[in-house]
């Protein structure tokens, strides 16, 4: 939202006097109904003539005064079924519309909304009306009715087929009459026509609000469902679940990039990836195992695909005598991911492409997996002039992902073979030709994703490497040391957990994918 | 060990001379075996009589030349059922005895262990026994045998049923001659005779050996099963997890015990618990989640429970009614993990009581809930003086742990309604009593794992309590400004990870159930 214009809860503008009289009265109901404190709830609009009394207010604050037994259903539970069933629903104030001696409101749960009619009867008064109109949007709000099945459907609910007549409505929680942004106005699609939308500073500055959007929503809960099914199959495949410390004693991974922290008298690192301790935790004869935690990077990016902190999924596995067995396993696991969200979140993407139209995500399966210097080739056929072993840049990836949509018709393929010079100290050379590497990364939606490598599981040739790119051999002793005491070829590889979420559902920036996002510029909240 | 003593693969002591005699033709073989290259193995000892030749010898490293198709058996599927076949195994020398013509050798995979016969025949040469007993222990080997049942048990393997006759083997990954520590004396629980055992900062200097016994297998292997356990729970119950950010603005809990960290320009501080944000998100209508990850204390504690960076497990809930509704939640997960452990790790547990002995923990169903003032009464009772609003001191805390244990027969119990005092500034007070709050801990065998609360969802009464308890609140402006727009009552708790793994295999130290653990004096490996 602007800032500028003040908006009702129906989110058709209104002006500001009316708003603020409308402000005033609410609060004036509110202050009222906390005056008067009868033996459970506080009562309603003390008027004599109310014949609505005790059948609405503000409750007092609960400090868990009593264990009511009281049931509350759940919005999604309110079905034609229910039918003259008078029940309890706990939810938001979603929008309220009052016109005279009526007033229609919506309560919503999370994705589910239902309306709510109030009319002006023998036992509903003046007064309550009143009331009514003056909650605020996002109020936390109880409310009694009766469900009713209606004969048009209600196209702007969830519910379609019920609303509920109100019997009694207490307020849990206020929310205070100006909200920062709108929850209508944060839920709408971009470019449509004339009504406002929320820009993304004011969205991450006031993300409460922010969050509660339908494709909010959907984003966050499907980002748990791509931790739980990377786990899962992992865990089913025998993998062990490890964690790593974060805070490091030298910068271990060639040095840049990395916050410094202080330790006590002494100064020590954020850890920029889990990378050297899975590893050690597979020398360590656990053999396959994948870690999910944060992961830290010193980067001045100011991009839409960067973070100064972000979640690593990392897994990291020894293998009998050949890399590939580790890649087919990855590849494995990203088809197992990508149909596990088309089945299990299938609402929660149509949600989110309400407001973010996107394509839908494809694969292949097995994953398409291709030679770097293949990938350069198709690149040098459309026009771009690249050397064998220069690293790709990302809007040379973008077109690549194109390229390949084109000719293999998936999102995500497997890069593998890169050149040896564009990669960490610790990848394994290519046994042919040393201008290649056991290394790979994968890609979804022209965007790396994952980069992975067979490592070097011998001492001597790792501390070689490690000097050759200019790492202090004492700064990593103890991980050096850790491949002395017999170690088995292992290769692995770590996934943005952000960057996978934001490129399956097609998102523009991966600030959308971060609950309370960290880059250089942003701290808060 | 103590690193003096030389000890020899066998486990007995022998003199350093024979040791370094024994290493030196071991070193002597194997640089043999490495200067002869044939097309994919390198050859064995080149005596022109070896009738073994090409049987055995150190592979070149593995840079992933070819894809084998030979299967590898697991040791734990080597049984009598296999006799008579010839498998190939890969797995770690674990010990080796020689005696002339003969040698028995054991390789172990994690902890799965088998014994391998070599004795000298027409098709395994002389040169070949010598290169066996030359190979060190914890090398990875790949061997190839034909599997047969022995007349009797071999007590000292898990596969007691058979043993290998040896045909071919390779040396995958040699390990160093001398070792930093034996894993036989890693193993060996403490104070059984003179038998060398290893202190803790040797184990955790060498941390990659140590971590293969068979506790530290055990140990880590059951505590990625509470966190599964744990999240598995919570996600059938609705909770959604999250993730939160671990650099913070400000030191917002209270300031003290925050790392320090250098944000570009700015300072920031390291998160020392989720608990804002995941409030944060139940007021961004989440309603239930729950979050994994690392947290971190500047504390200068050197205890046997205190590390500067562990696991939480965390978790945060609206609640309808009473802030008991989610103790009920938290107390059914917990008897839940502690089920799930029983019955899915019951080997791991048993193999970690070989080592560390322990009682199995005990729990109830439902779980036990007192008052905190009624835990006091029984403490005042067993003669300790204390004040009714003073927290319990670590003696104290393990004191009632025996008291209840007496009385109850549970090491797990929920301690509830803390003193207000002792709690901090967003802890919601009891409604009837200022003195008291609606806040508990949860203790395993008479030491606190989890502390939780309902919080404070009214941001006025926030701010008030906040700025008692000495918060700035324009550093917690975010956090406080979250309950302005509708807040649910709430409550939920934070527990140690690795507190619960120590406390319910009943370990002495946190150091043992932290793979690479991190304290005030300790940041490697």
């Amino acid at each position: 939202m602007s800032g500028e214009e003040a908006v009702g809860q129906d989110g058709q503008s209104i002006s500001k006097k009316a708003l603020k009289k409308q402000q005033k009265e609410a609060e004036k109901a509110a202050k009222k109904a906390q005056h008067k404190k009868p033996d459970n709830q506080e009562a309603g609009d003390i008027d004599k003539e109310d014949t609505s009394k005790g059948r609405y207010g503000v409750l007092p604050l609960n400090q868990s005064q009593e264990r009511l037994q009281r049931r509350l259903y759940k919005v999604s539970e309110l079905q034609p079924s229910l039918s003259g069933q008078t029940v309890w629903v706990r939810g938001r104030l979603h929008t309220c519309r009052s016109k005279g001696k009526q007033c229609f409101f919506v309560i919503r749960q999370q994705k589910w909304t239902v309306q709510v009619m109030a009319i002006q009867s023998e036992t509903i008064s003046k007064q309550m009306i009143k009331f009514i109109s003056g909650v605020t949007a996002e109020s936390i709000i109880d409310v009694e009715g009766v469900v009713q099945t209606v004969g048009q459907k209600i196209q702007s609910c969830t519910q379609q087929g019920v609303e509920l007549h109100i019997q009694q409505i207490w307020v849990v929680s206020a929310a205070e009459p100006r909200l920062p942004l709108l929850i209508e106005d944060a839920s709408r699609p971009e470019g449509e026509g004339e009504l406002a939308t929320v820009n993304q500073d004011t969205r991450l500055d006031n993300r409460v609000l922010d969050l509660r959007t339908l494709a909010n929503q959907s984003i966050f809960r499907l980002e748990a469902g791509v931790c739980r099914l990377f786990r899962d199959y992992l865990t089913a495949k025998g993998f062990v679940e490890i964690h790593t410390p974060k805070i490091i004693s030298a910068a271990s991974e060639g040095g840049a990039n990395v916050f410094e922290v202080t330790y006590f008298k002494t100064k020590a690192y954020m850890a920029q990836s889990p990378q050297l301790y899975k590893q050690m935790a597979v020398c360590a004869e656990f053999d396959k195992v994948f870690t999910v935690g944060s992961v830290f990077r010193a980067e001045d990016s100011n991009t839409h695909r960067h973070l100064t902190e972000f979640i690593g999924l990392d897994l990291e596995m020894a293998f009998n005598y050949h890399y590939h067995e580790v890649l087919e396993v990855i590849g494995d696991m990203f088809v197992n991911l990508f149909k596990g969200l088309q089945e299990q979140y299938a609402e929660e993407i149509s949600l989110v492409n309400k407001q973010y139209p996107a394509e839908p995500f494809k694969f292949l399966e097995p994953s398409l997996i291709l030679n770097y210097k293949d990938g350069v080739e198709m690149l040098r056929q459309a026009g771009i002039e690249m050397g064998d072993e220069e690293d790709l840049s990302t809007p040379n990836e973008k077109l690549l992902g194109r390229l390949i949509k084109a000719k293999y018709d998936t999102d995500f393929f497997i890069l593998d073979k890169f050149p040896l010079a564009v990669r960490p100290f610790y990848t394994m050379p290519d046994p042919t030709n040393p201008k290649w590497s056991n290394s790979y990364d994968m890609f979804m939606r022209g965007e790396e994703i994952l980069s992975g490598a067979q490592r070097i599981h011998d001492p001597e040739f790792l501390s070689k490497r490690a000097e050759l790119h200019g790492c202090q051999l004492d700064k990593i002793k103890g991980y050096i040391d850790s491949f002395r005491y017999g170690a088995p070829p292992h290769a692995g590889g770590g996934i943005g957990l952000e960057r996978v979420t934001m490129l399956y559902l097609g998102l523009d920036n991966i600030r959308k994918t971060s609950l309370f996002p960290r880059d250089p510029k942003r701290l808060t909240p």
